[in-house]
C-alpha cells in the first residue's frame, strides 16, 4: 500500500520518520542501508552479530530522546540502559559492556543529570553490565531538549539459537511475554499531565535474564524481538516482511491492562501500535511452544505470557488480526507518528 | 587553581561543560565517574580496553554536534567516523566495527542527510571499518539542531603497547604529528562565514594507519592522544594530571600554518586550545624518539611531525610553555568555552 503523504514531503524529515513505521523503514532502506551497505547491516536485527577472532559478539546502539525525561515508572537513564541491553538480548547475546554518551542542553539541571546517571548505574548493576566509556557534549539553549542519551553495547552470544526472521516457518507459534502499551501510555500521561484513575507505569525492564531461561528450554526459537517504538503491530510487520510470511494474531489473546485499555479508548490510540519497553515476542516451532510458555510464565517478566497467534501460509507478508467479534483486519505499518519521542 | 565561576553556577549545565576544559573534567569526575564507578571507566582513556574471552578489545563512543554540519574540509558525517576511529586508534586498537545513531530535527533536509551518510561510508571504507548497526530518532523543530550523530566503535588491540598516562616517565619525548588548530578555525570560519585570504580546511583524518606504523617501530610509546576538543594544551594537561608529571613544551617547535596563526590573532584565540581532528601527540622513551619521528615523517599524516617537548621532574602536574622570547608560562585547563560545538 502506498503512503498517502505527498511525495515532495519526503524532501524533509518528518516526525513520522522517527515513528518506527513505514517512513522510518523507508529512511533506513533508502538512505542508511543504501549508503552503508554491508551484509551485517542489511540483516536489520536489533543489533549486529559477528565473529571476532572466533568469538560471537553482538553490537547495538540506541539514542534516547524520550519526553518527558522522568515519567511514571522510570526515566531516560534506566530506559537507555534497558533499551540497549534488550537489543542485545534480542540477538540472543548476554550484554557485557555499555557506552554512554550525553548531549546536554545549556541550562539543564545538574541535579537531574545526577539522578539520571545514578539510575543508569543501578539499572546496569541489575543487568550485570558495566558502563565503561562515555562522552559529553553541550549544545546551546534551544538547540537540544534537556538531555539526549546514546547507549551502545557489546554482548557475547554464548550458545546461539539461530535468530533471524528468515528462519520463520509456517506453523511457528507466536508468544508475547505480557501486557502491551504500558510504556507509551505512561510516557504520554507524564508528558501531558494526564491522570488516570490508577497510575499507569512504564514496563521498562531488562530482558536478558528471561531470554537466557527461554534459550535454556529450546534452541528452536526463530525470532526474538522487543516491540518498542511502533508497538506490537509494527514489530510483527517487520518480521512478516523480512520473512515473507503471513502472521495471524488473535485479539482475544493479547493482554492489555484495563486502565491502559481505558486510556487508549479515551485518547483514540490503538494499543497495538504503542511502545513497550519490557516485553518480547518470540516465534517458536509448534512442538516446543507449550514448554517454552511454561518456562516464561515462571519468570517475573514473563508471568503474563501467552500464545497470541501463528505463522500462516495465507496473507504473505501481511499481519492479520482476528478481532474479538470474529472479523479479520490487516494490521499495516503506520505512516503517521501517533506518539513522538516515546523512547 | 580554583575555577573563578561562582559556585551556584554549577547547578546548571553551561556551554563550558562541553569544552573539554576544567568544567568538563569536573562533570566527568563528579557525576559520571562517581555514578558509573568501575575500573575501566576510571582509566579515562579515549576508549575502554578490556579482555573478552582472551581477546583484547577497545570500545569507544562519541556524539557529534558540530555546527555548521558542513565546514571547509569536511562534514559531520566523516568527522563522526574519524572521531571514533581515532579514539580507538589512541588505545592502540585497530578499528573494526562502528555503530551510527542519528538524532534528526523535524524539517531537516533529506538530501543533506544523504550526503552525510555517503561521506560516512566513504570515510569508513578508507579506514577499513564497517558501519554495522544503527538507530534514528526524530525530535520536533526547535528541540534539536539539524542532525546529531553518535558513533561507537569496537577495535582489536593486536599487539599492545602499554598505553596509559601512568606509564609516563621523566625524560619522555613528546612528539606532535603536525600543525595545530586547523579544525577549529575551519569550523569557525564556516560557522561565521569568515573568509581568510587562503581557505583553512579541517584536518579531519583517520589516524590508525599512522599509529600502526608507529607501533611497528617501537613498543616504548607510553601515551597516544588526539588533541581534539580543548586542543593541544588541554590534552597535555590531562596527561600531566593523570601522570602526576611535569610537561615542558617549546613554542618554537609547535607548527601552525601561517593562515591559521593569522586567523587566531585576528580573532583573539589561542591556537594551543583549538581543536584538531587529524593529529596526535605521543610520549616515547628518549632513545626511540628519533627513529619514531623518522617513521612518522614518512607518513602523509605525519609529515610535519616534530618533537615539541619532554617530561620533566619540575612543575609536577603542570604544563609549561617555553615561549619564543624565552619566558615560561603555565598552560592551564581553560574554564571557559572559547569555541562551542567544534565536534
Amino acid at each position: 500500500m502506498d503512503c498517502p503523504i505527498p511525495k515532495n514531503e519526503f524532501d524533509k524529515i518528518l516526525l513520522a520518520h522517527g515513528s518506527g513505521g513505514s517512513l522510518t523503514s523507508k529512511l533506513i532502506q533508502e538512505i542508511f542501508i543504501k549508503s552503508f551497505n554491508n551484509d551485517l547491516l542489511t540483516k536489520e536485527q536489533d543489533g549486529a552479530v559477528f565473529n571476532l577472532n572466533g568469538m560471537k559478539l553482538a553490537f547495538s546502539t540506541d539514542s534516547f530522546v524520550v519526553n518527558p525525561i522522568f515519567f511514571p515508572g522510570g526515566n531516560i537513564g534506566e530506559l537507555a540502559v534497558h533499551g540497549t541491553v534488550n537489543d542485545l538480548a534480542m540477538c540472543g547475546a548476554k550484554p557485557v559492556y555499555l557506552s554512554a554518551s550525553f548531549i546536554l542542553e545549556e541550562g539543564f539541571d545538574i541535579k537531574s543529570l545526577e539522578i539520571i546517571t545514578e539510575s543508569m548505574k543501578s539499572a546496569a548493576d541489575k543487568c550485570n553490565v558495566q558502563i565503561v566509556t562515555g562522552d559529553t557534549k553541550v549544545v546551546e539553549r534551544g538547540k537540544g531538549d534537556k538531555i539526549f542519551i546514546n547507549t551502545s553495547g557489546i554482548g557475547i552470544v554464548p550458545d546461539p539459537a539461530d535468530l533471524s526472521p528468515s528462519n520463520v516457518k509456517v506453523g511457528d507459534k507466536i508468544i508475547l511475554s505480557g501486557t502491551i502499551a504500558d510504556h507509551g501510555i505512561a510516557v504520554l500521561s507524564g508528558r501531558e499531565n494526564l491522570f488516570f484513575e490508577s497510575e499507569i507505569n512504564s514496563d521498562t525492564a531488562p530482558l536478558y535474564d528471561l531470554v537466557e531461561k527461554m534459550l535454556s528450554v529450546t534452541k528452536n526459537i526463530h525470532v526474538l524481538r522487543d516491540p518498542t517504538r511502533g508497538g506490537l503491530a509494527t514489530t510483527l510487520n517487520e518480521i512478516s516482511l523480512k520473512a515473507g510470511a503471513g502472521i495471524q494474531i488473535n485479539q482475544d489473546n493479547i493482554k492489555i491492562k484495563n486502565e491502559v485499555k481505558a486510556a487508549c479508548e479515551l485518547l483514540g490510540l490503538d494499543p497495538l501500535y504503542i511502545a513497550n519497553e519490557g516485553k518480547l515476542v518470540c516465534f517458536v516451532i509448534p512442538k516446543d511452544a507449550d514448554k517454552l510458555l511454561a518456562e516464561m510464565r515462571n519468570h517475573p517478566l514473563g508471568k503474563d505470557s501467552g500464545i497470541i497467534g501463528e505463522v500462516t501460509d495465507e496473507f504473505k507478508s501481511k499481519v492479520i488480526l482476528k478481532t474479538t467479534i470474529g472479523t479479520k483486519r490487516i494490521l499495516d505499518l503506520h505512516t503517521i507518528e501517533q506518539l513522538p519521542r516515546i523512547c
